[in-house]
């Protein structure tokens, strides 16, 4: 029998590939506070990410609180400010501020671009790629994922606003310029890692929605002939108590082939409430149903970077690039930087039970 | 000006129009708790109505919960027990059990028609249309909407299982048998209403996600080519804090046709969890966009059986039958009861602003 999978992660030495540090605000008056969760595409001997970037606004005085909004009035990202302890204005959870009954998140996330030659060494453009631009991105757009289908790289990523947190599409040729291809599925959503082709004449998805009250946050899947209008919902696989995934799933990179079938990583949340990586092998012809899945996570928090940042104890992948026995899982780690691993393919799958 | 269009409303004198009494149990060892929510359709002189009918375990010793689920390896409903205050079982939800982590629902939902020739005395039949029979209904189906399109009437009902809230459509060409199309939107949706054409050549529905989290429980359009596959969602109207619709909204009867656009009735729901209908107003090319809405409800809780019953406060719509001037809304009264009431057009378009 295998060891345990995760012992045959090698980490990139370089580990963090991207910091707060290495990233450029947007503007004068923001500070960037997490660089992590990309999209990953790789062609012409580049791999490009799409990195989601947090910024907040700085030289608030202690006694406001602020949060930045795309104002649809306006036509761009403001600042909102408050006074702590005013009446009607709630600021327990850092990461929001509750003012006369509405909420709103104190850091904004865009997407930008980073290019690499060797898949390790990134440059980081000055300018996002993608930012909240309307009524349903107005907090931000977080979490890309990039999946090739025929000529286009097609994007879903997270929109997050007054009016919950939606998917979004948009699309790429060049990897520079992204096209916005609107809602693929409505709030709460999150996590949806196209499929590489179609199957049975359909475009494929996996998507995670969150439901309230009965239900647990579960991978279901859906089909498209179009990448525009969604159906064929079915689910896929739930939290299973007790485990490395007890608490919460959703997919991670975008499945790829396999000889069995497809192998679609995904983020497992335990009841400790840490943010690991595990598999799933579905069914080649009907990828809502589950082959395998990993007794125990591929990767999950050791290193320092992953255990403590804004959110400790993470490692979240948005995509990976599979060269032969190689997969290259790009991930956020800790909610605050860039890192990389190389799993054994044959390690991942000898670990599905 | 006009006084409160609630005023307006006209009760039938023959309300509540049906009560558990008239529904016969769907087996001998159930009990019929509740018959309310109906889907209206009106066609050959026929008011046929399409009920939720609730039900539960009889005769279950008071040391017991019982909960029926749809079993997918007996292929039937069955009825689960368990002991109260056993190790792991919680009741303090009368409405649900929680055992072993798992949560069951200790009423069952199905769907069954009635019919009448006056619209205001029905026939029920004796057993049920549509119940429970897969993974994502098995703790039932529940609150459907009928829309004609053609020569089909569509039928959206909410499917509950332990993946959470979907919703789902079936088919009917003769107002008798029921043919499943699947799920429309993943948990956590509700209240979907099909419009009765196609908008610029694609059908169109309002829903109601459900966020968690982040965002309230708003009215989505999206729109299909197929009615099947969905997408182009877009926020319609969400709850205005303070207001009768302060805390939640949802649609209620299927969109119809007026002079100015597209009138939906709604529910909203208050702080004091007071169920409410009001209408929006909605634009005819552009049926996301709300031109005006009502300021006061155009039906309220005010009768007996009303403020009374499983869930009292309550008046909810899934159909109405228009003619003319005359708006017959079909509605579920305390979660208990069917009733109907006459409101004039032209008095509900008077209370939008």
């Amino acid at each position: 029998m295998p060891g345990p999978p995760g012992l045959s992660a090698t980490r990139a030495p370089g580990n963090p590939l991207l910091t707060p540090e290495d990233v450029a605000p947007s503007r004068p008056d923001f500070e960037v506070i997490g660089v992590f969760n990309p999209a990953v595409l790789v062609d012409d001997g580049e791999t490009a990410l799409l990195l989601r970037v947090a910024e907040r606004p700085r030289d608030i005085p202690t006694e406001e609180v602020a949060a930045p909004v795309y104002d649809l009035a306006a036509g761009r990202i403001v600042v909102r400010r408050w006074r702590r302890g005013a009446t009607g204005v709630r600021t327990d959870d850092p990461r929001a501020v509750i003012a006369g009954g509405e909420t709103h998140l104190t850091s904004i996330s865009h997407l930008r671009w980073a290019r690499s030659r060797d898949g390790l060494q990134f440059q980081v453009e000055a300018q996002p790629a993608l930012e909240a631009a309307g009524e349903t991105d107005a907090f931000g757009v977080e979490d890309p994922r990039a999946t090739r289908l025929g000529g286009e790289w097609w994007i879903n990523y997270t929109a997050v606003s007054p009016w919950g947190i939606a998917t979004a599409a948009a699309v790429t040729r060049d990897r520079r310029r992204l096209e916005r291809r609107g809602i693929w599925f409505a709030p709460p959503n999150r996590d949806v890692t196209p499929f590489p082709e179609a199957i049975d004449g359909r475009y494929a998805a996996l998507h995670r929605p969150m439901p309230e009250g009965l239900g647990a946050a579960a991978i279901w899947f859906a089909s498209s002939a179009d990448l525009g209008s969604w159906g064929g919902h079915r689910p896929v696989a739930g939290p299973r108590p007790g485990a490395w995934d007890g608490a919460k799933v959703g997919g991670g990179a975008p499945p790829f082939r396999v000889r069995d079938g497809w192998l679609a990583l995904y983020h497992g949340v335990d009841a400790g409430a840490r943010y690991a990586i595990g598999a799933l092998l579905l069914a080649a012809r009907e990828p809502w149903r589950v082959i395998a899945r990993s007794r125990e996570p591929v990767l999950a928090p050791e290193a320092p970077y992953e255990r403590e940042g804004f959110f400790g104890n993470v490692v979240f992948t948005c995509g990976a690039a599979v060269a032969g026995d190689r997969v290259r899982v790009y991930y956020g780690a800790a909610d605050t930087v860039v890192a990389a691993a190389d799993l054994s393919l044959d390690a991942i799958l000898g670990g599905l039970a």
